[in-house]
């Protein structure tokens, strides 16, 4: 069955720099159907990365990941396991914090965000935690060796998830409903 | 674990009037980044409709639905509910029509079908039977009643899917992969 949770969005960041994946709080997020104009990850397009080994990088592609979104409990979680005081999701990146969601990063693809604003996001599902993310948190602890290598390890299923925009408005600290669809484990024949 | 199926594409097809949903069959399809080029559903975007009742009617919004998918096995199970000698992907308008992948309209969304000839297709969930569609199947039938009425519930769960091109490339009969994600039931906290 489909079921609604009542969250909140605490805080939405955009990328001053393009050139660059950090980001910085701003007051609110007007977002079209290619999401944040002037971002990094603006577009229905993309060029395929690392994470798509199968295509040829550079490749021109469905992008799937036009915001990042994370939640307080999961970077809390990650900070815990590794040792650290705490992370900002400016520096991972982040668009948009949440909080109020058990298991955000776990949310099932398809789940739609329906902002107290009026921006609607689809989750696509949960983002990969990788070294460039890792070494961007250790250069705020110069003191500790290796973060860039522990992060994927730490974060893995509590890095967030990638949205895309199926509704245009704005997305600000508030309100937050998630919309979860009726799950099913596929097995190719019987279902649990 | 993310695991991979080796299945089949029967047959695929094009709307010759994008005025109406009805497909037939061509040698194959050249899909872009935004669908079928000239077909009812080309485009990143579309208008919402009946099914998103949450929305303005007419409003702009992301697609998610570029093309049809169904499955021999899931029609012929459709038709063996609805008392039918067959139902044809065309009636429907469905673009691709599959065998050989177990309850193919529970796919897990997100799941990648990479066509022989090239394209990827991401899977966007099961697609909703409307009575529409059962209209079209009742005019093959005209000694049957209320076939339009009798389709929503008999398809619910074997419509089939709604998909959207991740690569470009071509579609057509032929072998067909299809890549599913891990998959894990959000329970809001503990995990199945």
């Amino acid at each position: 069955m489909a079921r609604v949770i009542a969250a909140e969005i605490v805080k939405v960041l955009t990328t001053p720099d393009p050139g660059h994946f950090r980001t910085t709080e701003a007051p609110a997020l007007q977002v079209d159907l290619q999401g944040i104009p002037g971002g990094r990850h603006y577009g229905f397009t993309r060029k395929a990365g690392a994470r798509e080994a199968w295509y040829q990088r550079g490749m021109e592609m469905r992008s799937g990941r036009q915001l990042s979104i994370v939640s307080l409990e999961d970077l809390a979680e990650i900070a815990r396991r590794m040792d650290l005081p705490c992370i900002e999701p400016g520096w991972i990146g982040a668009n948009v914090l949440v909080c109020g969601i058990p298991e955000f990063s776990r949310l099932p693809w398809g789940a739609r965000l329906f902002c107290g604003d009026g921006a609607v996001l689809v989750n696509e599902g949960d983002n990969a935690p990788c070294r460039f993310a890792g070494a961007e948190i250790g250069r705020n602890f110069p003191e500790r060796a290796r973060l860039d290598i522990l992060f994927p390890k730490a974060a893995i299923f509590l890095r967030g998830i990638v949205a895309t925009v199926e509704s245009a408005g704005t997305i600000a600290p508030g309100a937050l409903k998630v919309k979860i669809p009726e799950q099913i484990i596929w097995t190719g024949g019987s279902l649990l």
